[in-house]
């Protein structure tokens, strides 16, 4: 007897599950490879993963997709992302080839309050509207969930106009969507040179507000984030903000290291922070804290390259310290407006190191713990969302060694051919 | 009384029509930005270039597209790839990270004699079969004019079977490609040791043979280049190789200095050659050389970026020089898996320095230029091929600023909606 399921993906020449959750250290690329391998979905989870030879003898399936020998790998997550914001900075760009520093921009008022300007400005329906084909894009990619953080209001109505585009459009588009809160991105300009008041108001207005709206909305809490970093929020101020939205059930983020070493690393491991992102500056001791830690550091090597720096995060010795690292786009209109997880992966594994297979662990198992979804999503395993991608290729390592380009040919999410 | 037309492209923001031919020197970056243009196609040529206001009353057009106020560029000409072979290199990218150097895969037998053997196994269907998808996808990045080499052969047999294939691509597919015979890309390994031997071969059949062929075939001569490089071609071999080719009619192109500088670019530039491309190690004589004469100076900067290498060409010495100067791809199995102009436009700018005006010159107009095809292609001129690009965005600068993805939302290609 075999049992009726919605579709069968077989014939699949490498299927990549990269099965038993999160990969610590040296753990790090275990794919879990099933050669000849067959994926059963129904109800838009898996409900099996064997061989072709085994799967043809128990389903009986409404559709099937013949692979045709090629790599099938999970959806990729993207977790870490700056994607609802309005315009461009294309002008700005051009200013820094030409030589202005990130902290020179933004201390002339470009950088990040250039963009707090025009999503100020914008209405809800225009931020959704153009956020949407970026996360068209990022799914034919190969994207399959994806974080997106606030933090281009910088004052309370705009973070939750903010946030509402971010509920919009998880409500609205295949893609899984996971919302985090970063009121402290930067210092808006009412709050020049008053860094301690905006703490204030993060943390005595802006964090429960945040909080009523979610709930309001049926929404689950967003993740809370902060830039500790030189001239923006110190760590004192950071952990403020942090345990203040810890306080109202908000689980933490942090940006740390990405210019200068401050010591927010350690600060995130202390709080249990699910993870920790940048990491370009970190020193040994930060290092070793996120070895023994259980917060994800999540590497964005777009940013560096984005901003032509040759220094990006020192991911091997993460991983020889025993931490759990993940990567990310950091999709901003900045310093790197990159859609492209299969070119993150094809740039950390030339510009940090990593092996094709632990830059794929990176970008799937462990990018969804740094998400706290690791239970769900992130791996072909029994009972997870059905997040799959077929590769134009037999071999996986395809995503990272082709750049520019791309070579996943078909995206499957929750069980739906996209 | 107006003139009836195939099609109209109207409402566009910037018109860019890098008009007024190759661009040396520091005339690099001229952009010819019409705004609120509008672009008339008759028969797959340029009619008219003016403004909307003005090609409205001139045109009755059967069909009619509105850019929506985005930028439209020139279609992207990529005058170097290697696009023609079978099979893949992953696992020797996995060996590079490790460490291994690309001089020493060679030696250890891998390298470009690991692709010769898969050429050389593969029927010409299969050659075929496997280029024509590279080719959609360089397509719908925006890639409208193609360079193919020959030199996975490196026997009369198998360069003419890439040939043909070649040949095929270019009659059955809708991109312009252009053919380069590279019989003298390696050594063979039948000739390990007698690099001499080789050249004699070369000469004095391989060449004779290409020339019939193509003539046997009716297509156009191929272009004739040689790998000028330590352990490969030296000086004089390289010289030899391109006069025998130049007697049967054909124009030199010339791999040099891409990991030492041995002379090839001055070579280059006496024998009046098309182009002379990577010129990663080039010395200050090779540069002025470059700005005095009319060799089209092609950088590769995927190729370091493949490799993980920090080096690029000194674009900005070549520009100063005064020299032409190109980007290409130079898509090919081992080194740079890249389909993407734009990618090579975005790296451009980061890793040598460009403005994103000069990237988009040196990919359209100059890179037509590096094709002998400066007439033809390469801007949006009236008489010119129907190639051109519809961005996603209002301001050119998008095609490098964004990277990883594309920002091309339609290609139109000998006036055909793709």
């Amino acid at each position: 007897m075999t049992r009726h399921i919605d579709l069968l993906i077989h014939n699949i020449g490498q299927l990549c599950t990269l099965r038993g959750g999160p990969q610590r250290g040296d753990q790090l690329g275990a794919l879990g490879i099933i050669e000849h391998g067959a994926v059963a979905i129904d109800d838009g989870k898996i409900f099996d993963v064997g061989t072709s030879e085994q799967l043809h003898l128990r389903y009986d399936a409404a559709r099937l997709i013949d692979a045709q020998g090629c790599a099938v790998v999970p959806g990729l997550v993207d977790p870490h992302t700056h994607l609802v914001w309005a315009g461009d900075r294309a002008a700005e760009f051009e200013m820094r080839l030409a030589g202005a520093t990130y902290m020179e921009i933004m201390n002339a008022g470009g950088g990040i309050n250039n963009t707090v300007q025009q999503v100020r400005a914008a209405s809800l329906e225009q931020l959704i509207a153009e956020t949407r084909p970026r996360l068209d894009r990022m799914l034919r990619l190969g994207t399959t969930t994806v974080e997106i953080k606030t933090g281009y209001g910088l004052d309370t109505p705009t973070e939750l106009k903010q946030l509402e585009a971010i509920y919009r459009l998880a409500q609205s588009h295949p893609m899984t969507i996971v919302a985090t809160f970063m009121g402290a991105h930067a210092i808006p300009p009412e709050f020049a040179g008053r860094t301690e008041a905006y703490v204030d108001y993060v943390v005595s207005e802006m964090i429960p507000a945040v909080a009523a709206f979610a709930t309001q909305r049926g929404m689950p809490l967003p993740f809370i984030d902060v830039f500790c970093e030189q001239g923006v929020f110190d760590v004192p101020q950071t952990e403020r903000i942090l345990r203040a939205g810890i306080a109202h059930g908000m689980r933490a983020k942090l940006h740390a290291d990405e210019f200068a070493a401050l010591g927010g690393t350690r600060l995130a491991v202390e709080l249990g922070a699910v993870s920790v992102d940048h990491l370009v500056e970190s020193t040994s001791e930060d290092i070793t804290a996120l070895g023994k830690g259980d917060t994800v550091a999540v590497a964005l090597p777009g940013t560096p390259f984005g901003l032509a720096h040759s220094k990006y995060t020192p991911a091997r010795a993460i991983i020889a310290a025993g931490g759990i690292l993940a990567i990310a786009t950091d999709c901003n209109p900045g310093t790197a407006w990159c859609e492209s997880i299969p070119f993150i992966m094809a740039l950390s594994c030339r510009m940090m190191g990593l092996t094709p297979a632990q830059a794929l662990a990176a970008a799937t198992i462990n990018a969804a713990c740094a998400l706290g979804l690791a239970d769900t999503h992130g791996s072909i395993e029994v009972g997870k969302q059905a997040d799959l991608l077929i590769l134009d290729a037999q071999d996986y390592r395809h995503l990272a060694y082709r750049f520019g380009g791309s070579s996943v040919k078909s995206v499957i999410k929750s069980g739906v051919v996209i």
